[in-house]
C-alpha cells in the first residue's frame, strides 16, 4: 500500500463505535467492485443458459440473472448517494473481473450451475465478513445484493441429480469447483493490490494480516462445506 | 374459431359489469402469451446487448432485461394462482414468439435499440386495449407488466443522437421499424389462430371484427407516433 494512502486513510479507518465509517474511501470501491460484480455475472449467466437443456433451465437462469440487475441498481444508488458515478467507479475492476470470468468459463450446463454456486457462495463470505465490520449503513447495501436467494435450490437439485447416477461427472465436477475457488482467490488478491483504499479498508475489517488468513481459511471451510451440499465432496 | 369451444366460451364471455370474468379461460393464454414474451425478449436483449459499442450501453440492457425477468415472475405467479404451471402454458406460444424475433434479429446495435422501443410498444398497445374489457384484478397484472419504464429514455436518446447526424442511418431504420410493424402483425394473427380461446377473448374484447380493425388502425397511428419520437418519421 502507498505511504500517501495509508496517512490520508488512517484517520477515517474507525468510528467511535469502532465500525469502518461510512466515508472511508475503500467504500466507493467495495459498492464498485460489487457492482461490476453484478453485470459481470448478469451477462455470464445470461450467455450460459444457451448450455441449458430445458426451457425450465432458461427460466431459472433469467430470475437469477434479473436478480443480479435489482442488485446493480442498488448499488448505483449508493454510489450515486456517495456523488460517485457507477462507471468511473467501477472501471478499475473491469480487467480482473473479466480476466476471472475468462479463466472460468463453463463448457457444459452443470459446471455453468456449480460456478453460479460456487463463485457466489465465496463472493458471499468474503464480503459478508467486511460487511460485519462496516457502519450499518454500508453493511446494510453489501448484505441487501449478496442475500442468498431461493434459486440455490434450482440449482442443488439439477448438480445433486446429475452427479448422483454419474461418478466421473462428479469427479469432474469436483476438480471445477477447485479451481474455481483458485481463481476466486487469485483475482481477488489482484483486485485488492491494484487499489489501497480497498486493501485498508480489508486490513481494517480483517483486524491485520493474520485475520485476513483467518477469514481465508473461513472462505474454504465453507467452500467444502458448499461441494458436500452439491454432493461433490 | 371452433363451434364447441365458442359454446362453451359462450356463458362466460362477460360478468355483470360488462367486463370479461378472471374465469375465462383465455385470461390463462393471454398471461402465458405474455410470460413467453417476458422471457424470450429477456434472452433477445441479453444477446444483443453484445452489440452495444459502450458499459453504459450493457448496463441499460441489463437492466430492461431485469424488468422482463421480474414481469416473468408477476405472470408465473397469476397463473399459479389460476393452478395453471406456467411451463405448460407457455408451449402454445413456443414458435410463434421464436419465428418472431428470428425474423427480426437486429444485426446492429441501432437495430436493436429501435427493436425494443418499437416492440414493446407495440404490445402495450395491443395488450392495454385489451386489458380496458378484463376484470380489474386480471387488468391490473397486464397492466404492470406492460409499464413503460424509464428505460425508454436511453433508447430515445441513443436512436435520436445517431440518426440526427446520420441521413442514411435514419433511412434503413425507418424502414426497419416498418417491417418490425408488419412481422409483429402477422405473428399475432399466427397465435390468435392457433387459440380459439385468446381469440374469443379479443372478440369480446374489442367488441367485434370492426374493433379489432379499429384496434389496429390505433396501433399503426401509435406506432407512427413512435417512430417520430425516435427520430425516424
Amino acid at each position: 500500500m502507498g505511504a500517501n494512502s495509508s496517512t490520508a486513510l488512517g484517520a477515517a479507518s474507525e468510528s467511535s463505535d469502532g465500525r469502518i465509517p461510512a466515508e472511508h474511501p475503500g467504500v466507493t470501491d467495495l459498492f464498485a467492485v460489487l457492482a461490476y460484480g453484478e453485470i459481470s455475472a448478469f451477462y455470464r449467466l445470461a450467455e450460459e443458459a444457451k448450455l441449458s437443456p430445458t426451457l425450465r433451465g432458461k427460466v431459472a437462469v433469467a430470475k437469477m440473472a434479473g436478480n443480479e440487475s435489482e442488485h446493480f441498481k442498488t448499488l448505483e444508488q449508493a454510489l450515486a448517494d456517495r456523488g460517485v458515478d457507477v462507471f468511473d467507479a467501477m472501471a478499475p475492476f473491469v480487467r480482473a473481473l473479466d480476466a476471472y470470468h475468462a479463466s472460468t468459463d463453463p463448457s457444459t450446463w452443470l459446471e455453468s450451475m456449480v460456478k453460479f454456486y460456487v463463485g457466489d457462495g465465496i463472493a458471499a463470505d468474503f464480503y459478508t465478513e467486511i460487511a460485519g465490520a462496516l457502519a450499518p449503513e454500508v453493511a446494510d447495501v453489501v448484505r441487501d445484493v449478496l442475500a442468498e436467494t431461493s434459486h440455490s435450490e434450482f440449482v442443488i437439485e439439477e448438480v445433486r441429480t446429475a452427479v448422483a447416477q454419474n461418478r466421473s461427472e462428479r469427479d469432474r465436477l469436483a476438480l471445477w469447483g477447485r479451481r474455481l475457488l483458485g481463481e476466486a482467490i487469485t483475482q481477488a488478491q489482484y483486485v485488492m493490490a491494484q487499489r489501497d483504499e480497498l486493501t485498508e479498508l480489508v486490513l481494517v475489517a480483517t483486524g491485520d494480516l493474520n485475520g485476513i488468513a483467518t477469514l481465508f481459511e473461513h472462505m474454504q471451510n465453507s467452500h467444502a462445506e458448499r461441494m458436500r451440499v452439491l454432493g461433490l465432496a
